[in-house]
């Protein structure tokens, strides 16, 4: 049922996409967060089936980039000549929640500097506006998920270091895993900035 | 109680229009899907009784059209001066979901660019950001609409050809599948692209 | 307690309005649309107390004709300067459905135009964005109203003419049909273009 | 109960301001409808705890009489400098309906001419958008609350004057009633246009 | 429980800021509304939890003081040159109606002209558009909450007198009663305009 | 189960960053607010899953820092050139009330003037429009939460001295309170003003 594999990672391939992991009540899935920049007067477009709580994860990463601009060196005439529209694909499943922020914000930077993610990474966690990660649910089935995926690394917020300990050394086999605490540590792991 | 015959088509055959299908709960249906452009400062208009899924399909096929207006030979001035409005009729009925995704695209790519879609062509697919088309369900109830309809051409996802395969072949006697990843050739089947 | 009648009629005889039929849960009644310009930036207002569908007709009506100005000799400048109010007078009914589309087209384009629609002319009818008229339900009830209410000449869809003629003769004398398949055809009859 | 005395008229006096008739579940009841002119942009405030219906009978009215500012000798450039608004008192009603109509038109016409409504004059009556008064209901019960208020004149629709006439004479002694069929009539009365 | 005593008077006293009444199902309480001007564009901001009625007495209120600007000797430049927000303090209560209509014209009249309402004054009253009090409800209740409050004067609409009357003598002793029918005689007690 | 330790607060003591104290049916909880600003016109977003009498403690927070730009030495074109996005992490609880007023001002007022907040600082208060801080409710839960936190002073308002001397001695030993009636007293100890 993994609709995650090679073929498929080719077209992922592009500067505005990243991997998130989702838990739905299914258990884990992936989650592609796709960003594109149009021409526009710096307009926000979501969609994807997203719920307030994960639309509030765009704009909070959005003003994150926005503040961040210089660090980062993202062209801050972007933010006023660009059209920023952020989809997470399969329409027909609700989203939400703000455990995809640093996928989010990932995905936003890669689309900003025209920048590809690593490939065979994926990502979870909550981020805050001053660039902090915090440790967000439903860890073990989303490692589950990123496995059969066929994923090879994935970034976690560093209090999430004990739920990634108490699944079966077995399962994981093969996996990496980055602990972090700040947005800028993604950054660096997922567009190598 | 097929509505689309040869004299249906006739009137059909616009730049602009083109032909999805549609799963219901009396079974599957062809559908029109009717763009136009007229001057104006680049809103957006959708009718037809359309949920909030359907109306992101449209954003999102605008927006991925947009970012890739130079590959297709779209004139980017268009979505400055040009309103663009979707319809699709019947508006007695409610209508959502993901799987009108690529005929949005396809009918917005024909609109701009002046050009009729292939004729006795129908399709149906989910669309990503980055162009992917994913698949979508209710395909058997979807083909035999179309052979009622006396469509002859059918665009679905590669990963939907199992759902073909599994319809008796005496039903589907004559139509033609195109299996697809892309949209790109969507677009390069519908519209010569 | 048919209200339309000869004098009532002198006052309705204005460019912009025109004369719909609907299909109530106590039988068939007549409807009138009534459009009006005034100075602007190109606003559309609908009132009467409408249903989201029937909005949605108004607005593809609309469309239609911006983008289809030049064939009947609409002065385009008024979209942009003039404001369009559309409104369905007895404002205690609420009113919806697609059916009222051709005659929220008819009264439009007299308003644009300055152009009397033709007295004594009723229509019920859906449109497409590509100015198709398809059929609606309710012919029956909808051809007695009229008839109740002194009007001569009825304009339906080529695909209902089965519905009117499983009225009985004696019912309709005098009345005189108008099949249709296409917009182009309504305006022609109810406003000479 | 009646709060409409000789002292209370005195205050009522001024440009902008009609009495109406309202019907609700405890009798009928006068209603005052106040519009206001000041420095803006053409903005409409509509405030008084009213319902839909009667928020689109105050933009109706406002239409009609930007479409007829020139017979009705208007300054047309007030739609654009001023902002209107209409208040009805007694906030912790709510009011909806058509049937104010008449009586929004009168006070809106009243604030653009700077033009007093005629003293001790009431009305009731939807209008349309082209002018006409359509017959409402509670038509007794409104000519007591009238009477009981110490007002001498109403206007109401020719199409009401059966409902007049099925009032008991002594109750209506005294007052004069005006039949009227358009909204020009209307205006002549109130404000001797 | 009474939260009104001198020393917080003395924060009280600022241009803006004026005292009224609710009356609430625990019985009466006072209320404070807060008017503050900021530069801006002339936007109205309310806060404070308040229901569609008490902020339709806010934009009541606003339009009054406009049209009546000269009048007041308010600078009219203000209106555009200005926001305008408007608070009522304890966020945590909801709070409707009509009865803080004239507190609020009060406080907005107070900020816009920089001077101070009367101290330990409060009232109560419905105000409309053409700047009529009415009468409220809940007075006996509303009285014994300023008492309580140490409040020493109190302005009604002259149709609640009799609402005063019935209070018994001794708990209103040495309370100070206005009684009004315009908003200008409010304003001369409470700013001395 | 605190989160909140001095590892964590290094990546905490940005400007534009305050610690409130909430009250949730667990208990009490620590709660950041984030305040930054971007280039843009004056908007204001407001993030993190946030009920309407909370944002409306940010608008009223940022009116006061408006009016009051000068007293606070606050560059008022910040007001007009920067868009102001507020942040409450955890998007994931539903967070509202009024308590955390005098937070939120403190966070705008450290990001507007690039001043950071004093470390180990936490506080708990609802504001008005004038600068006063109001007392609110579960001053012990609140406490507690500070104090396991590892924070060392609380801001409340003078008000609620009698519910911290309700707590037991022992489990407040070293925390410092000032008991505040202004605003400016609270920036005063929280920025140094
Ligand atoms: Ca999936
Ligand atoms: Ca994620
Ligand atoms: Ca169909
Ligand atoms: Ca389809
Ligand atoms: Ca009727
Ligand atoms: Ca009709
Ligand atoms: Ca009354
Ligand atoms: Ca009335
Ligand atoms: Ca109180
Ligand atoms: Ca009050
Ligand atoms: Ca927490
Ligand atoms: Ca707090």
């Amino acid at each position: 049922k993994a609709k995650y594999n090679n073929d498929l990672y080719k077209t992922v391939n592009l500067p505005g996409v990243a991997v998130g992991l989702a838990w739905t009540y299914v258990g884990g899935d992936i989650l592609f967060i796709e960003s594109s920049l149009s021409d526009g007067k710096g307009e926000l477009h979501l969609t994807g089936n997203l719920g307030n709580v994960m639309k509030e994860s765009a704009t909070t990463a959005l003003t994150y980039l926005k503040s961040n601009a210089e660090k980062y060196k993202i062209d801050p005439s972007l933010f006023q000549k660009k059209n920023l529209h952020i989809h997470v694909p399969e329409g027909a499943t609700p989203k939400d929640g703000p455990s995809a922020g640093i996928t989010m914000m990932t995905s936003i930077a890669s689309a900003l500097l025209g920048r590809k993610v690593k490939p065979y990474l994926a990502m979870t966690g909550e981020i805050t506006l001053r660039g902090q990660v915090l440790p967000v649910g439903g860890i073990k089935e989303k490692i589950l998920a990123a496995k059969r995926a066929g994923l090879k690394e994935i970034i976690v917020c560093a209090q999430n270091s004990k739920d990634v300990s108490e699944v079966e050394a077995g399962f994981i086999k093969g996996l990496k895993f980055h602990y972090v605490n700040k947005m800028e540590e993604v950054l660096q792991i997922a567009l190598g900035l």
